[in-house]
């Protein structure tokens, strides 16, 4: 069944605000069949949502909307469903019920701009929103095609799409298509080169399987997509061809799971019964940041030091202040030895430790911009490496956080 | 000038990407004069994009794409392009050199499918990528109408947008349209009672000016962004509005400028020579992450103690073992107590501290998820504050980030 998705707000086109919205959304409606094939953005004006709605439900038969639904004048999205869909609205005292229950909930005040949140279009069946003010409106067109719209707030969203939306959509729709995914986190290869050596195996690929390159920092993350109508034949040929990729890549196929490395790094962790612990400094706690992003990773997770300056590295983390003087921050002793000390210090078991040059500034003809030493240890064993990654500040910093995470799962 | 955006790949699709460029695309066009209109998102399908390419052709002036141009087999922007604009493809020496003196400064061996990269479509001006190795192709249209594919890679993306884009765009059309936006961030209202109390101010905007509201955790960005044709026009008015808005809501007016949080902290450390700290538990090296992604934060930041476990707050940063055990982890003295150990420690000014139950474990009847212990300390004056924020763990991480900063931009 096949779904568009169209995000409204200006503070998307001006880029205020990163949409984040729709790939949770593509994500969660392929695991149920649904199959996100056209996405739209359009800001806060009338003309613009009334074109995107009527392309899209000629396109689509589930059409689902997100955003500019609030109480505040810029938001116009209800009206425009209105005048689209050619409904009137009333007061809906469910609707008033539950905002009510959020407000003294939220120990809040209710006033008359919160009371016009319960204006509802007549022509659509409302859904109650548990999770914020503005209820969620469902509209139906003949030949079964289907209108959502909800707020653009991400947790109101995921909270109505998990609850109400994605249950009703499948209970509406039989469901014809199985969408497996299989992703294989490929090393030692540029994008082009495993493209030549995959040439006979891709060309000889079913039509239904798709095979997508995503290329990353040090890794190509290789997607097989088979889509059946059967969950059995979607799953069957998704393993026959994975076994296929499997004796063609052996030894360079790191995960074949698309997980984030985080998650993949805990996992193991959790599975080794080990704790860890970072020494950043380049990173300035992106990896801490990564690894707590993951629920539960208080189990495998001590903490870290982010020694950004080098009193810190020196006091906190001992690293030899000679050596510090003599090779500078950014050297294999220093990251060794902050590796080592976050061990030491954080009380766990292995570690990973960044030094390098994020940039724009700070580099120097010997080491310039993108110049990171990492290093990964485990118990009285350390490995460590230097890389340069390039001028972007924002690239080396998340290239060394993947970087020193995939050395310390090979080092496992 | 009307822009739209349409970005390519069943990656953005199924939701294993989010777009980010789209967004940056929108601030730095939008800076220039260049009104993002609309965005379209559509897979590695002929059809979709040709589709795409039509109807946005037909409606805006400019039309830049992005993705789908690189070597391997499920890239078909390039064909799909030539297809639209009944091109055919030719081999460029020009293109071919570029790609060659990229594989040899990053010590890479060219193969047969980098050297497809350099066939390029006979109906388009060929722009450089130094970034990369698939070039820009710049297509016109009667009427002064334009396309311009370019890598889905968004350092390439931005090398081009930066570098060669813009500049022609610029060079190409005379600019009609200035665009002013101007951020204020609101304390102390919800969205509805802000709204209110502005209703009149809003309903006396004149219609060239939008006002939107855009709720944060503590916080409403107010953005009001005027349109003119000429530059003085658009000042003039967006700061007449904005000293309205002052009037209206003085004291509650947090900062003035639409930048994010850790940069303002940033510039405010910098201008008081400050250095600064954290000592992180929920937060896991957010806020130190945040702080650093900023270039320059070398200049003052210390680094930061993620205390995960007790153990580190306490062997580290000397939180009271009696404290912990009698208060637990999430309470008043131990955030407090952190907060200075990270100054003592870490050897800087200012630190802030955060300690709380991120979820979606870890909850008691007492203190559930979200409750959340933060405190902010200047030399030896420590605030503290208990929130209650929610029950989705990377909405508690971002709101205690957050929340701690605005603590201490309050306190300094």
């Amino acid at each position: 069944m096949n779904v568009e998705i169209i995000t409204i707000g200006d503070e998307l086109l001006i880029g205020q605000v990163i949409d984040t919205n729709s790939a949770w959304m593509g994500r969660e409606l392929g695991d149920e069949g649904f199959h996100v094939v056209w996405r739209t953005t359009v800001g806060d004006e009338e003309q613009d949502m009334l074109d995107a709605f009527d392309a899209a439900m000629h396109r689509a038969q589930i059409v689902l909307v997100t955003g500019g639904i609030g109480p505040t004048k810029d938001d116009i999205t209800k009206k425009t469903l209105c005048k689209y869909f050619d409904s009137d609205m009333h007061f809906s005292d469910e609707v008033y019920k539950n905002i009510e229950s959020i407000f003294c909930r939220t120990g809040r005040t209710m006033n008359e701009l919160t009371r016009s949140q319960a204006m509802v279009p007549d022509k659509c069946t409302v859904i109650q929103n548990q999770a914020g003010t503005a209820p969620c409106t469902w509209f139906e067109r003949d030949g079964g095609r289907v209108l959502v719209s909800m707020p653009g707030v991400p947790y109101e969203m995921k909270w109505l799409m998990t609850n109400e939306v994605i249950p009703r959509l499948k209970n509406k729709y039989r469901r014809d298509l199985f969408i497996k995914h299989q992703t294989c986190w490929v090393t030692g290869y540029s994008e082009s080169a495993l493209a030549i050596k995959l040439a006979d195996f891709e060309n000889a690929l079913p039509s239904f399987i798709k095979l997508a390159y995503l290329p990353q920092p040090g890794i190509i993350r290789l997607r097989l997509s088979a889509y059946a109508s059967a969950e059995e034949d979607a799953e069957q040929v998704i393993s026959e061809q994975k076994n296929k990729l499997h004796a063609l890549l052996e030894g360079s196929i790191l995960v074949e799971e698309d997980k984030p490395l985080e998650e993949l790094v805990g996992e193991k962790l959790r599975s080794l019964h080990l704790m860890m612990g970072t020494a950043e400094s380049c990173t300035g706690g992106r990896i801490a940041g990564m690894i707590t992003s993951v629920a539960g990773s208080s189990e495998y997770f001590s903490g870290s030091v982010v020694s950004y300056c080098n009193e810190v590295k020196h006091n906190v983390l001992g690293v030899s202040e000679d050596d510090l003087n003599q090779y500078g921050a950014v050297s294999q002793p220093v990251v060794e030895q902050m590796a080592m000390g976050a061990i030491r210090v954080l009380g766990c078991d292995c570690a990973v430790a960044t030094s390098g040059i994020a940039g724009p500034g700070g580099g120097t003809p010997d080491k310039p911009v993108g110049t990171v030493w990492i290093a990964a240890a485990y118990k009285d064993k350390v490995v460590s490496e230097c890389y340069h990654f390039g001028a972007i500040r924002e690239q080396n910093i998340q290239r060394s956080a993947n970087t020193a995470l995939l050395m310390l799962l090979n080092l496992l």
